[in-house]
């Protein structure tokens, strides 16, 4: 069983939160580890917005994972323990229906007829991958960024169906700051004439538009005081400059542009676009009224809400606030802190920060 | 003399510092209040990357200046007492030689065939400025924003000048983060086919460009707690929308959308990208070997320095940075911060939080 990269479909029609139907949609998933005879050792995780579902390296597919260093063998989250479970969000390009995918209907790709997409029909096709797999209730349910609104998502529906809730550089909605970034990178991909209203072709698209909105991307990804660190004010090399005297003069410059290439051609324009908006559209208050009132709907007996102060898009009052109100609902709220400077993808990079609370809360 | 706008033109060639020479060009500035018979009651303005010459109204031009409450009559820059200069920076596109201007040698707008521009040339040709006022020695020098680095790079050059210096909101030199965004901003703007090289018929140019630097901008003049203040989650009302889903759903979006098409037309593309380039390149220690010699240089009688912690362009610790390094030159210095949600344009924008400290600096 382990590591074996799975497809789920939806049997027949499945409706989605905010309004339309997808026919037979698919999730992809990977697993790692053994499923207890008891069904009573599986953690979800909910990823952000671009990573695919190889959550860590295994026997069966020994690339890297995203998340490599917390999830493996006696890793943090151990799964020589635990029975751990990564998925593809839908609307997303790694083996998931999404607006890349071909439309049953039609026989061509979704484009801009995807439906609307909404965190919280990746939490329904998360549970309908539990289902399948015989786990009613969960051990753990994890979620960093865009993924720890899905979680909270799952968590507000499935009620009764978590023990542990791990929380970490999420809020409980977009606030406007996070919302007008996602908004400008979606406009520079949609301005970009390659878009093509979203009718370019498979494989080409709108290159431009999304190596600036990668750029954009790290600016907020990552924090003023580690480019300080790292860069400070060193030039490139006057043989390694080109074209006019725009171009570019500072190390940092080079840096962004190298991280914007090389996401080139790894995500599809249209499932960036959804999936960004969804981010926005997510807000935990429509699950029960109001903020404090929908994360009252969540009844893991365990949370732990990690936040990191350098974070700029989802800054970390929002961590304190998921915190504190978990809390007042009376859950058990662990609520942790780190001093990293990393930013938001400080959960991706600063493992020797991340791997302590996330072991102690797993290993409990 | 009240409210004058007058051209200085400069005789004969004017050597730029990092290379190449302009012929004759010219700078715009504006005057209010009167000269004292001693011309020791004179206070000199340098401006941010965009504004113009005028600060503030005068029954000359009433129009509304861009720091109308600070300067004037009874104003904590008191035009009864002082008399007030401020100069539109060279390279600029508001009645200054630049980018956009005529080059004698061809007829032909400079575009790109201007040389590299620095803020020590803004400074020299304020310099000059008020040697043609016959000002040997200014009653006060501020600064906001670039205008705080062409103040430092003006007091360094011209020690023994200026009797007291203000610096708001401003850095001894820009640090990765704010390079990273400027840099963006310029790729905005040369990446819009309509920029052509720089070769844009005058009047016409990168509009697109200019509208989505103008929203980067934004999105770092002010601050996420003002906007979540502000805007919350606030949709935009479904009368009000238009375009596929992805045009814009909440306030914030319809917000920044508003302010960059009023900037449209506003300011000349190659301009904007030479003073945006000269910001980065500015390094007070290219003055003294080391930010600390740098600053060390400049010896007013009293030094006042004011700073906003949600400044994400020039964060806080840049100002206390200036203010320690001073202090510890031997200066007098005051430091002030201010807790305003306005972020960077806190200077323009949170005039009863600003007024005080800046009275009392001019009054004493």
């Amino acid at each position: 069983m382990d590591s074996s990269r799975n497809t789920y479909i939806w049997p027949g029609s499945f409706e989605m939160h905010r309004g339309g139907v997808l026919e037979s949609p698919s999730v992809v998933y990977e697993t790692w580890g053994r499923l207890s005879p008891e069904a009573d050792n599986a953690v979800m995780i909910f990823t952000g917005l671009s990573p695919s579902a190889h959550a860590t390296s295994s026997p069966a597919d020994p690339a890297p994972g995203w998340w490599e260093e917390m999830v493996g063998p006696s890793r943090p989250i151990d799964t020589r323990r635990y029975f751990v479970v990564c998925m593809n969000s839908l609307g997303s390009c790694f083996g998931s229906t999404g607006p890349a995918s071909i439309s049953p209907a039609t026989g061509e790709p979704y484009r801009l007829g995807f439906p609307v997409l909404s965190l919280e029909d990746i939490a329904s096709m998360g549970r309908a991958v539990l289902e399948e797999l015989g786990i009613t209730r969960l051990a753990g349910l994890v979620g960093p960024s865009m993924g720890g609104m899905t979680a909270q998502a799952f968590a507000a529906m499935f009620p009764g169906t978590y023990e542990r809730l791990l929380l970490i550089s999420t809020g409980p909605r977009a606030e406007p700051f996070s919302i007008a970034l996602r908004s400008m990178q979606r406009e520079l991909i949609r301005r970009d004439p390659e878009w093509r209203d979203g009718y370019y072709p498979p494989g080409a698209g709108p290159i431009q538009g999304m190596r600036m909105a990668r750029k954009l991307g790290m600016m907020t990804y990552r924090s003023a005081a580690e480019w300080q660190q790292r860069f400070g004010r060193e030039r490139i090399p006057e043989e390694r400059k080109s074209g006019d005297g725009f171009a570019m003069d500072f190390e940092v410059e080079s840096y962004l542009e190298a991280h914007a290439n090389k996401f080139i051609g790894q995500f599809d324009a249209n499932c960036y676009l959804y999936l960004s908006r969804a981010s926005d559209l997510f807000d935990i208050a429509e699950h029960g009224g109001s903020v404090e009132a929908g994360l009252a709907r969540i009844d893991a007996a365990r949370v732990l809400v990690i936040g990191v102060p350098t974070d700029l898009l989802f800054p970390v009052h929002q961590q304190r606030q998921l915190a504190e109100a978990l809390r007042k609902a009376g859950r058990e709220v662990e609520y942790a802190e780190l001093d990293s400077i990393h930013g938001h993808d400080s959960f991706l990079v600063d493992m020797d920060k991340f791997r302590p609370p996330v072991k102690a809360f797993f290993d409990s």
